[in-house]
């Protein structure tokens, strides 16, 4: 007998609002707030940075479902829904009775779920009569994303992306420029922030937290120009949560429902896309589903980090976020998978983990390569050094069923593909990387960069 | 009112057979002939070389449709069938009446169509007890594809990649050897054929031609081990069928057929694997569809060459395949569309333009990455080099169509995607690319290299 690979949606399937998981959750997450007054930011204090309806998304508490606005969904039709895939050869590789399916995200435009959000982010900035955006990008997924989407809703972008991402993933910068953005490796001498960080520490590689910063810098320097973020906030996470509510059906067609969830954890965006619709049936009909975040071991805010107010990048431009955090100063290592290089958490995630509806592991730089090699010369599809995270943690459950006999079923995000990787696939080949410990005292360091309240 | 951008095919509908357009051809194509006795090759004489079941596909005059092997059918489940898409953006930007479909073979495992016929070589290889196969490649679109295929059935696989794509593109032979194959750039000299052409010109910088002629070389003077090919051939371009009798379905969703099949030309698998299940209809029912192939006009063997018997690789080791050629001792320019710098045709697409069922158009460098920047920015998925000649010649005929004011159908095949080609696209932007003229006399210096007969 043939089992079901695929799992497909038809074009009237793709659904046509998101998840707001604020709506639903029994604590809700704390308010932002002004760093200066201590007073929780109201809608209308995100309107200099972000798109206004970003804004409401944001501290959006009430409402579940947000309409998904007609030209966004129009473009999601030119390629979701993406395919849910169960992974039989991966099964068999690691003789695990477990049921193993992945949303394959890195079918998407520019290899990576991270189009979901730019396209609504950009669409709401042209609505409103904007005609720049800025963002910053680690690996480039976000960046590559964000380019594509400025230049579909008729945007000038300007990325600012992590200087060691950019030396270690070229391609990715050609993608931006390829739809016509302008990229600057951060921390840049283009910005005040920038300058700041090349002064204090001339070699300084960049982190997700730098480059936030000079890009809202840029925004709010320069005339009817607005920033976007690619995970962390609230509207981000909204946005992804159309690959979970896909997830759903397509798990339904499979007749199967996940028994856990997992997926890559940076700021949490491609994890709450996936997680939040499922988790919503734990919240609301008793499901007992198991949520697992997996991010880097040398980048741990949500196993060995502190729930705390903390900025959103490493200047203090942002509000003060709840946030389980390593600390605003916190330099990560230089590992491949860029996109997880960032020291908080956005505040839905935090508020679940604290309440414990959320597991959070961490995964060991060799780990993570030795689980995407697998998956690709299992599945065929070499995945993002980001991804890799989750398929690491998705092999050690599987792992565990083996030994314990349960054939539960697991579902993770293959949040993106790696093909723009391959130099860091290239020296896991001949043995050049490396695992980065990081000790309770250098944590206990960075973590004093929170800003007491 | 929504229109229909993508069309699926759940599982149960992936064609189950392949088809071979030598069985319905009015004339069938010439046999191919040992070069020492000038005799028809018999199905035996290519044993020593291919998987048996290939050759006999290869010479195979008879059935029309051929099964799929179950073990081959449940890979193809794993990726295909392949969307069908409406490129509703690309019309738009060019304001033609035309309706443009391509069908997507760049969202398969390592980015092109090539996985499709790598899978059946390497199963008929394994179930005939064969432990190792070799190849050539030239972007490596193949090499990665038969990598991965070797691994999947459990073969050793050793890639000879063009000198000048393996620098050009060095991820792809990362990918390779994430799958554990062996890459070598040729001329190597590893082999006799190597040796012989780096001699006569150590700047050699490689062609598919060399390429071959150095994996045949190895795969004949080592035990257990046969060669494979990725196009050119008939037996290669019948597993690619797939693609064609899927999109057959998929055009009969979106309620239109095709006027115009369009697609680069390499070999001609890519083209015959769209191509061939539409042109059988004009064949047999009397369908009127105009063919394409799209190649470089650095490279112009349909467009230029000479319908002749002739070597199908650079040193003469291949039988004698009737083909369009520029001679095997063609060296092509070093565009970036390194699938496309072969000097021949197979010889079903080589019979079917003899006897016009085919047109042919060749493409400038420039107009091909004009092309292939329109569609990224219109339709966000970046194309390969290759896939962009197919999209320029798709763009001449949607612009003819807004000059004449016909509302027609064309098809194009997006073989595969050019996110390891963004160094090409560096240089295509930096304006640091060129087009290369090739003149008459040059042609008929090369031609002269065609075996008198």
């Amino acid at each position: 007998m043939t089992k079901q690979k695929r799992f497909l949606l038809q074009e009237s399937e793709i659904p046509t609002q998101w998840y707001n998981i604020q709506a639903d959750m029994v604590n809700k997450p704390l308010p932002p707030l002004n760093p200066a007054t201590h007073e929780p930011v109201k809608v209308e204090d995100f309107f200099p940075l972000f798109a206004e309806e970003c804004a409401r998304q944001e501290l959006d508490q009430t409402h579940s479902f947000i309409d998904i606005p007609e030209p966004v969904l129009e473009k999601y039709k030119s390629y979701r829904a993406t395919p849910l895939v169960r992974a039989y050869d991966l099964e068999k590789a690691l003789d695990t009775p477990a049921h193993i399916y992945f949303k394959n995200e890195s079918v998407n435009p520019l290899g990576s779920h991270k189009i979901n959000s730019a396209l609504a982010q950009c669409y709401y900035l042209k609505e409103q009569g904007i005609t720049n955006v800025t963002t910053e990008t680690g690996a480039g997924q976000w960046g590559a994303a964000l380019s594509y989407a400025a230049r579909t809703f008729g945007l000038e972008a300007a990325v600012y992306q992590v200087k060691i991402s950019l030396q270690q993933k070229p391609y990715r910068s050609i993608m931006m420029r390829t739809f016509g953005a302008t990229v600057e490796g951060s921390p840049s001498m283009s910005t005040r922030a920038g300058k700041d960080f090349i002064t204090a520490d001339p070699t300084n590689p960049g982190s997700l937290g730098t480059a936030i910063s000079e890009a809202i810098e840029l925004a709010i320097s320069t005339p009817n120009c607005k920033y976007t973020l690619g995970s962390v906030l609230n509207h981000v996470s909204l946005h992804q949560t159309v690959i979970g509510l896909e997830a759903e059906k397509q798990m339904e067609q499979a007749g199967e429902y996940p028994d856990i969830v997992i997926a890559c954890f940076g700021g949490g965006s491609n994890f709450g896309g996936l997680a939040f619709p499922f988790l919503r049936h734990n919240l609301l009909d008793g499901k007992q589903t198991t949520f697992i975040t997996a991010e880097p071991s040398s980048c741990p805010k949500l196993t060995r980090g502190k729930f705390e107010y903390d900025f959103g990048d490493a200047s203090g431009y942002t509000p003060l976020i709840p946030m389980f955090t390593l600390g605003h100063d916190f330099r990560p290592a230089n590992i491949h998978a860029g996109g997880l290089r960032y020291h908080g958490a956005g505040a839905i995630v935090s508020q679940l983990l604290k309440d414990q509806y959320i597991k959070a592991v961490d995964i060991p730089q060799l780990e993570s390569f030795q689980a995407g090699l697998l998956f690709a010369q299992t599945e065929g599809i070499i995945p993002a050094p980001e991804s890799s995270h989750a398929i690491a943690a998705t092999i050690r459950e599987a792992l565990r069923c083996k030994e314990s006999g349960e054939q539960k079923t697991i579902l993770f995000n293959l949040s993106g593909h790696g093909l723009i990787d391959m130099t860091a696939y290239d020296q896991f080949l001949n043995g050049d990387l490396q695992n980065y410990d990081i000790s309770d005292a250098d944590i206990a360091k960075t973590l004093a960069s929170v800003p007491k309240i």
